[in-house]
């Protein structure tokens, strides 16, 4: 095998985490740094903030310049915000250390789409410092979107796309289970809506990037998001939901086209969903549908998905990639 | 939109007339040109070999390198033969005239498996004429390899893969029903096995994709075919089978490691096979068990495959690729 990849973590939430505990375990990444805000992880060995029992050497630390012109990293595993207006500048400071990134930054799945601005200035500066930042992820980035979009590779032609997900969110971890509601009254739910932090984030995201890669030119990018409710008390390992409690949510995405919806995308993620199940069906010539029994499972998917894209970005040309652009993700040793 | 690429269709047998067929119906693609040995195509127009009922101004030509000099093509879409010492000058010529080729070239798959000599001297060439030429199809190079290797982005890591391939033979055209043996004695079978030339081409090249993809390392690779005898008669479009004869094959591929079985491919194409899918299930972590309900076409899944695959090869860079370099493969208008 040639050298490892050289690898630094920027952002130690619960997805930075398992992406960096992931990352650890790969005879083909050496992780040579971590960074993170958080005052309680600055200057812990990630070790011991992933509970290991050992030391692994690497020291959390805050000055995140400083540090990766000293580790002099390949490849940054970036997951520290959904949206683009929040991780510019780190981008743009990971390009100008010549460091590739892949990051789980919903927004970055179509950057154009919200921040044409921002888009071309993380381009820009990718192209000038020799870098290529890819936003991956399961959902957006795979289960409801790059699924649907790779299975049209033996069609014809597509009219249309479903893409149903639906996750029993009482199996997955906490901050899941708080993302989407579960355990909340109603006017509580609809209260954390309307922070605009709340629930799935990257629905329009997915539509966009179906439609833009299947050619469909969609003119109108909707979602609707509703609460769903217990019909009866659900316990899971962290919380409770009592019957008439906000179990989860149901969030809709359509793209349609002279009023017409050619992608809908239905995602379920609550407590106590029945038949967890990733399902595309492709209007198209010929036909496709295609299922994942038991669905994609999402925290570690999503960990899994970005240390997987690490050689893959290591290896594309220099820019702000999306999924469309870089080799098919796939399992690195 | 930007300029149609520009493509020349290198082989007309019934996968390259679908490929070329499609071909004419994309905005995004100008047929300019075809090339075929066969003396009853040469001098026709595609439009009549494709029965369209109008002409298409693209001739079939025999002197390849005089025409592909003359159409200035950006791609080839090139359907000639399953075997890399068969195909090898054509690919040097697309080399020299500066032409990307997209091939359904069955060997191609994993170029170096079989023949790393002419490998080497088809990307040398390549580099050098700054082309980019891809084997890929749906069996192989899609539906029991390129589908699994894509199903791992989502995991931890893979200690095993078996795809499940039915195909009912009687759904599809004559030269694949052939292709299976049906309606052949088991004598018959067998003389025809011995040539070589028989059945599905490709499934050790799929073992091996997988294998690379998933860096298993298999120590080998071997499959088995057997024929599946009609236990009763069935009748297709185009022959009949009679009770106890050939309805069939059944085609398994192992890549094994200290005598472990790793990867089990296991195909079977037959008049009468029920229950047509395509499946594949990773012992993984989390486990992935997905599945397209009613299987992938396979005639007009592979025309398609090759021609969405047209745009990605002209933005390559130069070499010989296999589906595990290139952008992955989706829908063109």
């Amino acid at each position: 095998m040639s050298q490892p990849l050289r690898v630094v973590s920027f952002g130690l939430g619960p997805i930075g985490l398992a992406a960096a505990r992931l990352a650890l375990s790969k005879k083909s990444i050496q992780l040579v740094g971590a960074i993170d805000v958080d005052p309680k992880k600055v200057g812990k060995d990630l070790g011991d903030l992933l509970e290991l029992g050992t030391k692994t050497g690497v020291m959390v630390r805050l000055d995140a310049e400083a540090a990766l012109k000293e580790w002099k990293a390949d490849v940054m595993l970036h997951c520290t915000s959904s949206f683009m207006p929040v991780v510019k500048d780190q981008l743009l400071l990971a390009a100008k250390c010549g460091v590739d990134v892949v990051s789980s930054t919903e927004e970055l799945l179509v950057p154009e789409m919200q921040h044409k601005d921002i888009a071309k200035e993380i381009d820009a500066a990718a192209v000038k410092g020799g870098i290529s930042v890819l936003g991956t992820g399961v959902n957006p980035g795979y289960a409801m979107d790059f699924v649907a979009i790779v299975a049209s590779a033996v069609t014809f032609d597509v009219t249309g796309v479903q893409c149903t997900r639906v996750v029993d969110a009482g199996t997955r971890r906490l901050p899941l289970q708080k993302k989407v509601g579960a355990g909340l009254s109603v006017a509580e739910f609809e209260a954390q809506m309307a922070t605009g932090r709340f629930g799935h984030i990257g629905m329009r995201e997915s539509v966009a990037l179906v439609s833009k890669a299947l050619g469909f030119d969609v003119d109108t990018i909707e979602q609707t998001v509703e609460p769903v409710l217990a019909t009866e008390k659900r316990v899971t390992k962290f919380l409770t939901v009592e019957k008439g409690q906000v179990a989860g949510i149901r969030n809709h995405g359509y793209g349609k086209k002279g009023g017409t919806t050619i992608v809908h995308l239905d995602l379920s993620m609550y407590v106590g969903a029945p038949d967890p199940r990733d399902e595309v069906v492709l209007q198209s010539t010929p036909p496709v549908h295609l299922k994942f029994h038991g669905g994609i499972a999402g925290d570690q998917a999503t960990a899994a998905i970005l240390v997987n894209n690490l050689h893959g970005v290591a290896a594309a040309s220099p820019g702000l990639k999306t999924v469309l652009d870089v080799a098919p993700p796939r399992l690195c040793r």
